[in-house]
């Protein structure tokens, strides 16, 4: 397909670390799965099974990790950040409940989706329990800041994925128009994450706006990573179906590049599959072709190295020492964790 | 149908009763209402659009009425209980947009649902905004003590809702089991209205739990009423549907008492209609005359009424003044709004 393939050495790398990252959190990370396992008890027993589900299936817990190491990187010594961990662990859960439901997805990091198992009510409803409990578990810190900081995600979200819904099947969608929505929907909850890391530790504005920058521009660069990685490279490996943002119709930067780039009869092609939804045999590899074609997953890549530089940027005013090493690479993993 | 039907006089005075502490709560409501509409902007069209229908369709605001109502009752004279009060609001349409989804409803208050107007994806979403939202308002008024109340309620209507959903279309449900479903779905709301509103005015804890005690009963009898409405009386003129309940099998007190009160062959009626859901012309009717003939309705009702007594006398501890009494005479309005 003619993208830009990392060396290999650069992939080893920032496999190796992530790896760092989930060592020098794994204590603190025993406490918030610990945290989590208790929080999500009910005496409903649909409740913990289905959360379960998710909250098991292998997720990397990237969020609760950010949320972990930032307040360590801030010399945090107490233990509300285990509980503020837990609780963006839970709201991400209950988005991606909700998401599989607005999406009609059907697999989640190669499992079944809990909505395909127990059905799309309880689905919308156990996420409702795990916002109730991310609250509850906020308010267990004191930390007003935080709560209100997490307060703003919740809702930013949910704007992000509304945006993204009248939106959906516009093939005229701007970058920029996209570029709002996978701020929105994904990069609010990595700001905070990562700022509330710094609220915890009463660290000074500008550290907090360091750290808040970080995750932004880090969930950005991973957000366009995951819209390329859903037309091709190894997401098999990692529990994607290629061609499911293709299916669902989403108009991705991939596809908004392809589509402006192209000619009359490209757009067609796009019109025809993504607003018209009339998908034929061979389709996805002829949208695949076009992409190449235009290079247009080179430079959604491209975009997210953007990002990723300026997440790097923001966290320069830190002292070097593990974590500040570790959220460096961490940044690295994120982009070349596709090809 | 043979229902106990109130003298005229007093459904005249409980309806006088209503419009007492509407008249009482006005300023206040007219506060709560600009902070509602303020705090459902936003730059995505579609999320006030969605808010607003439900928002505006003519519900009563009993809920932030009783937190209004109640901060009052214990002298607050802060500002603080308009936060909480358009919060509290803000939770309950996040709640009826996911249950409307839930239960697949296609009226509410005699208007289109939401989800039929904009879809089911919209419905969920904006439901997630308003919890964010909620929450958000909550933190202005940094009491964490109503956080904690709001967001366990939260989780707490969610449990309800799943377990509502566990037992969906088992006639055998007790009496036991249905009264956990509504204690959580529904009266877990009222008592926590009612509870911040002393909580925001710093009372005793012997008078916020009175005021919680007071929510929880009320909320019970509430749920009662609605369930026996929804088999006759003046549904139709309140905006509801006769039946809808029936049509969407679920099991309520008046089907639990029937089924078990009914000999074999009424059993199997229940069942057919219900756990299988073969429901044929006629149907309707010949339920409504078997509860009609085991005078589930008027036992429902004098369930209803007992947790209304039990909500009156825990308001007994306060002086007598127009917000007590005009809360008394509230438990009566909910209770013959019915017949």
């Amino acid at each position: 397909m003619g993208v830009v393939v990392p060396l290999e050495d650069e992939r080893v790398r920032s496999q190796n670390a992530v790896a760092q990252l989930q060592a020098l959190v794994r204590e603190d990370m025993e406490d918030v799965n610990e945290f989590i396992r208790d929080r999500m008890a009910s005496d409903v027993p649909m409740i913990p099974e289905l959360a379960s589900h998710l909250i098991n299936s292998g997720g990397k817990r990237l969020r609760p990790m950010l949320t972990i190491a930032a307040s360590r990187l801030c010399g945090y010594q107490g233990s509300d950040h285990i509980k503020l961990a837990a609780s963006v662990e839970f709201l991400h859960t209950a988005t991606l409940l909700h998401d599989d439901v607005v999406d009609e997805s059907d697999l989640r990091r190669g499992k079944k989706t809990a909505r395909m198992l127990w059905g799309n009510q309880a689905s919308v409803l156990v996420g409702d329990f795990l916002l109730g409990r991310a609250f509850r578990l906020m308010v267990e810190t004191k930390s007003l800041r935080a709560l209100e900081i997490i307060a703003n995600a919740a809702s930013v979200i949910a704007e992000g994925e509304v945006m993204q819904l009248a939106a959906a099947k516009d093939t005229g969608t701007t970058e920029d128009a996209y570029m709002r929505v996978i701020a929105a929907k994904t990069a609010a909850l990595f700001a905070a994450a990562a700022e509330i890391g710094a609220v915890v530790a009463a660290r000074s504005t500008g550290e907090t706006a360091a750290l808040e920058s970080y995750g932004r521009n880090l969930g950005i660069a991973f957000q366009l990573i995951d819209d390329a990685l859903d037309y091709g490279g190894r997401a098999a490996s990692l529990g994607k179906n290629v061609g499911d943002d293709f299916r669902e119709r989403k108009i991705t930067l991939p596809v908004v590049l392809a589509f402006r780039r192209g000619g009359k009869e490209e757009r067609a092609f796009w019109e025809r599959t993504l607003r018209e939804g009339d998908q034929r045999e061979g389709d996805l590899e002829h949208a695949q072709g076009l992409m190449a074609k235009h290079g247009t997953i080179e430079d959604t890549i491209a975009r997210a190295r953007h990002y990723g530089a300026i997440a790097k940027d923001a966290l320069a005013i830190f002292p070097e020492n593990a974590y500040s090493t570790a959220l460096l690479d961490l940044v690295d993993f994120c982009i070349s964790r596709t090809y």
